[in-house]
């Protein structure tokens, strides 16, 4: 069943092009439209099939959408919203697959001034440390999770439409505040990434780096994979959901602090207690 | 070609298993005899074939050894070494599995007042987050580091002995000192390890914590599989590598306080050289 007739894709990497696969291969979209700044990577969507035209002025993209998925870094979403604002059909469901949220409603407050009935911000909890459209893959949001964070102006038949599509392509939809998304987002993506970035980076500037990472077995490579992420995106992340990252970073070094006090006065018992809590929380909750 | 006629493994786990496995795969070991304090899982690593005979004293296990091998956590080894003391066979060659290496070699000297001869620090870098005879094969070793950390006292044919054996296991030898060992093993995996365990404690202290694991994909999933290894060996570990480990954990804190701020001052560029230059490192060593 065509869910969406035209749907216009701003940002064709991973994220979009998956997307764009997935309701392909499930016969839900009419026409998929690229959008973006590189050509060359437009062009090779096409090829792909992933994508079945393109244009690089976002004026013409969004004529006559009845979705557009905004898929660029959270850092780019308030000038795209502006591109976009004008040339929007009324009706047409505006939503984006951004990390945090508080700043992409920020940015399209910004940017559009009063928001459409039709935006309702998304967030797909997917993706691999790769990037591009190259490494989409139409069951990328399989049994994952998205989290769609509708405003008091989001008109429901708008989150509708988003919830459709996000399960078309075997998501599990789920609605929180803007709020709540960019706390327990924080906790669980965007703390990891910063303090994978912060190990390597660590180690790298010491002058035994080298042999250092020689000795490095699995248990170091899982442990810093996500490290192998794209630099601007998590730069873009850290910096929108600042506020929710630092407090609970200052959580996480608080944590530390006491691993470290317990370790200098030899206290055993302590350091049991948090590492089986912390064994026993890892093996029910992820296991 | 028989390397070792009689090879008794004090302690018959993931890590003492596997080399008994490996060895005999290679037909370099006459017989294996396990010895331990958990006769269940001594006569499972029996029936599995990963051993021959297995004594519950020690002093009839070690008996007429060529090798042994004491693959128990740290914080067991002194006992250890004060029951074998007395019933090594002169020209025996003893070593160790342990991943810190300057508490091993102290526990020996406290134990052994003097250090004999056969006695050689060792540390194969392999293992995953399981435990326990079961979980135990052949292959663990293939291609996989050991670090050998031989003291003053540790002759050339001992030496030469443990080399052998652990590249008959498929593994690639280097030697380094103890102190060297226990500031490159406490980047590389003892810090990682304390950083997974605090980290899913700190979450699972708090109240929306059955919420936030829910959230959790896969990158997180790997940052804390190590959070799932097993409590009582790292609690070891933390304690018996502690100088080396809070020397590198005041490193790691420092860089998070770097973030941080860089964070709370919206400093994009700072956050992007560090980013850049942990990606380069990671995809450079670990790709």
């Amino acid at each position: 069943m065509v869910l969406i007739k035209r749907l216009v894709i701003i940002g064709v990497g991973l994220i979009g092009g998956s997307l764009a696969r997935a309701l392909k291969a499930a016969g839900a979209v009419g026409e998929v439209v690229g959008c973006g700044r590189n050509e060359v990577a437009l062009r090779r969507a096409q090829e792909l099939g992933v994508i079945d035209h393109y244009h690089t002025d976002i004026t013409e993209a969004v004529a006559g959408a009845d979705m557009v998925v905004v898929a660029v870094p959270v850092g780019a979403m308030e000038d795209v919203f502006r591109a976009i604002g004008p040339h929007l059909a009324s009706g047409a469901v505006l939503t984006d697959v951004g990390s945090t949220k508080g700043n992409v409603v920020t940015a399209a407050q910004v940017a559009l001034g009063q928001l459409p009935p039709g935006f309702v911000p998304g967030h797909p909890i997917a993706g691999t440390e790769k990037s591009g459209v190259e490494a989409s893959f139409a069951e990328l949001y399989e049994g994952r999770r998205v989290i769609l964070t509708p405003l008091q102006t989001s008109s429901a038949e708008a989150v509708g439409l988003a919830r459709a599509m996000w399960e078309t392509c075997g998501a599990q939809v789920t609605t929180m505040s803007v709020q709540h998304h960019d706390e327990v987002l924080a906790a669980t993506s965007h703390l990891p990434h910063l303090l994978a970035f912060g190990l390597v980076d660590a180690l790298a500037k010491m002058d035994e780096s080298e042999e250092i990472f020689d000795y490095a077995a699995g248990g170091f490579r899982d442990f810093t994979r996500i490290a192998s992420s794209d630099p601007r995106m998590w730069h873009d992340i850290c910096l929108a959901n600042s506020e929710a990252l630092l407090a609970i970073l200052a959580k996480y070094t608080a944590e530390l602090d006491e691993l470290a006090e317990a370790i200098r006065r030899n206290d055993g018992e302590f350091l049991m207690q948090i590492f089986q809590r912390a064994k026993q929380a890892r093996d029910r909750f992820c296991g």
